[in-house]
């Protein structure tokens, strides 16, 4: 299949192409969380919540692969390092007690992926301490042994973990497409400015469409 | 020792800390090389050269911890993602031949770190794949062998292998520092945004600082 794109038509086959939600969390899109504690407007983010359903309803109609990420740490916080949990002095930190239970700490209320795209069985899920989905995960083990070659990214925030998850998916050798509006930041200006730095210099860290482009590829 | 810097004063002690100077080669600073066959004008990074000299100076004088990094491939490729060499069409691909002798493979003269900035005897030098510095490459060993906690940055370029660099270290709990005016991208604008989403939400990947302010710390 080959759908338009910037800077030039994304070409890729169903069979070994995943589809990867990034961080679609109840601590990034509700108040009360992570993303809120370090003074965003959660707000913001939500308006992505349609285009990105539409896309995984098909995705899955489709039979294709489905990745979830969280960023979460286990309750311990052995797995946070300590400068990320003192950085910025957020008003909540990491494994504090917020309205939605345990800032950023696996199995909490807030930790969870939003309702509206909640992983369905079969569905892989990938809990990360990092921004980036292949730091310390078994993303990269799961991706190649299901012949995973091609990569097609939607998820919160575009700047911080889509993008660091995405030059990570590079480095490794995918061919990386980011659907444009079903990502957002907390910050519009830095998520135009990401989208142009990855499709620039011919495309170094990928490409870049539009999910109805994507879903005219059938 | 602490320092002015954005968002806010960065805290770092000699021992714990290494310079890491981010692929300031031939291949990106000198006309005939990758950047060059990508459609960049190479001429723009050669201004941060004075400042990088000041800083490396300084701190082999402090007998600080110095990191130089170089995007390199095997002379058969076989580190090479066929997706890196096809991306994009450049005038020259990784591997075929230019003025500078083989693009971006190792040990050829257009891979070399320019005269200016060149290694030192017991510095550590880290032959890269990929834009990030610790994918497929020793460098966390090292590191951590070495006690090291803190990273100060410079480089090229700003928002491809400095920035993807920088989150990947900042995953692994580093607390890192980028000195601004010894960075730069064939794109001012993105160098701009990159300096920001660096130091937004906190100092969310890291804090920001001018190599004057760093210098001034003894």
């Amino acid at each position: 299949m080959q759908i338009a794109a910037q800077p030039f038509p994304y070409e890729f086959e169903l069979a070994t192409t995943a589809l990867v939600i990034i961080d679609m969390q109840r601590d990034f899109l509700e108040p009360g969380g992570f993303g809120e504690s370090l003074g965003n407007d959660v707000g913001l983010l939500r308006k992505i919540i349609p285009a990105c359903r539409e896309v995984l309803q098909s995705w899955r109609e489709r039979g294709g692969l489905v990745v979830h990420t969280r960023e979460s740490h286990r309750a311990d916080l052995s797995d946070c390092p300590p400068a990320k949990r003192e950085r910025g002095s957020p008003r909540l930190r990491i494994g504090d007690v917020g309205p939605m239970g345990r800032i950023l700490v696996a199995g909490e209320p807030g930790n969870a992926i939003i309702p509206e795209l909640a992983p369905a069985p079969g569905e892989i899920e990938i809990d990360k301490p990092g921004k980036g989905a292949f730091h310390a995960t078994p993303l990269q083990d799961l991706l190649q042994a299901r012949g995973i070659t091609h990569l097609v990214f939607m998820g919160v925030t575009t700047e911080v973990c889509v993008q660091t998850s995405m030059r990570e998916a590079n480095d490794r050798g995918y061919d990386c497409l980011l659907l444009e509006d079903c990502t957002e930041s907390y910050f519009p200006r830095f998520k135009a400015s990401t989208v142009e730095m990855i499709h620039a210099q011919g495309g170094i860290v990928g490409w870049v469409a539009s999910s109805a482009d994507f879903l005219r590829a059938r």
